[in-house]
């Protein structure tokens, strides 16, 4: 891609983020990842990548506002309008549009294109290993939720069972069910390189907590 | 401690931190953390182990509205006047008192008392471990700093020479110095059994992310 249509991409994109303190590194990171699984592909569109790799959470602050809006289909539109304004094209801006509309895992809108699978795997990336782990507790800290619950014996969960949020459930029913989801090789490869990270992880954390309160019992008290 | 004493000052602490949603899980973590620590020695008023751990937080309302204040000072006269105000007689308030002034890392202010000393450990401990870098990074998404900063080639440093707060910085400020500050055998010897599980977290962490931006290169973009 040109340098100036990626800076005028980048800034774009910057100025859509503004209020969400560093979900840009978020790009960058998936806009690399992408370029690690294109380099194993023969057949790649590397622009219509790239643009759509720095464009795929542009909605997002639209879903924050209004949690109804999908992030993916606000930023598709969005994205579609930017890049014809800015002279790229129809068939360039509708390919990137595509992209971002299935970045999001949704049963019933799977990507298509070979682009379209890349910035999904490149994604996906980002929820998996110790970076993985990591974002989601920044999350939690940010919406205030806990990193377990307590049961009504006043012990923590494993979160495998639970209904309320916390660190632990979201370990069980998203963190650790990532690994298959990948369309291309090279994704499903860096992945499973990173399982471990997070398993390890949330091993750790679990043992600690329940060596903490194993003396729960010794405080004889009576709920 | 008897039930009906426990359960006051539980209430009280409750009441105290009704603001800072999940601390009180830190508060009972603290407690069984101490509770193991006291199973080793021999002279512990167990009474004021377990009404200094309840309480030992509860100025952090006060210093998280105002920054000039100390939660360990807060915290300990508040401590004093509600023990006083129930009646359980002015040297357990004073001997609270005095556990809480001193949980806090300050050079010119050391835990004197032994029950003094297990808070200060058994609150040490809670940075240790999976359980250190856990509330570190959702403390620091709760007040939005980010995993790592950039360098002026555009990629992430490993945090040990920044000025910028972040995630890295803090392990290597603050996570990764902690093992030798303790004061007791077994608070030294939990805190070394964890220390393993917060080294392995951060380098695989960094080693992810100094994975995902070596691709950064291939884009070919100048600055």
């Amino acid at each position: 891609m040109e340098n100036a249509i990626y800076k005028r991409i980048e800034d774009y994109m910057l100025s859509c983020m503004s209020d969400t303190a560093h979900d840009k590194d978020h790009v960058y990171r998936v806009l690399y990842n992408a370029l690690a699984i294109a380099d194993t592909k023969a057949k790649v569109d590397k622009d219509v990548l790239i643009a759509a790799c720095l464009l795929h959470d542009i909605g997002r602050k639209e879903q924050f506002e209004d949690p109804e809006l999908d992030h993916a289909e606000v930023g598709a539109d969005k994205a579609y309008k930017y890049l014809i304004g800015i002279g790229t094209g129809e068939e360039f801006a509708a390919a990137v549009k595509s992209c971002i509309l299935t970045h999001r895992f949704r049963k019933e809108r799977p990507p298509e294109s070979i682009e379209a699978k890349i910035l999904f795997d490149a994604d996906k990336l980002d929820v998996t290993g110790a970076m993985g782990i990591a974002r989601t507790l920044v999350y939690k800290g940010g919406v205030g939720e806990p990193l377990y619950s307590i049961d009504g014996d006043g012990v923590p969960t494993t979160g495998e069972f639970d209904k309320a949020p916390s660190f632990f459930r979201e370990y069980h029913f998203k963190l650790k069910n990532l690994y298959d989801r990948f369309y291309t090789d090279k994704g499903r490869e860096i992945a499973r390189s990173r399982r471990a990270a997070a398993e390890k992880f949330y091993n750790d954390l679990y043992a600690e907590v329940v060596e903490t309160y194993a003396m729960k019992k010794s405080l004889n008290i009576k709920p």
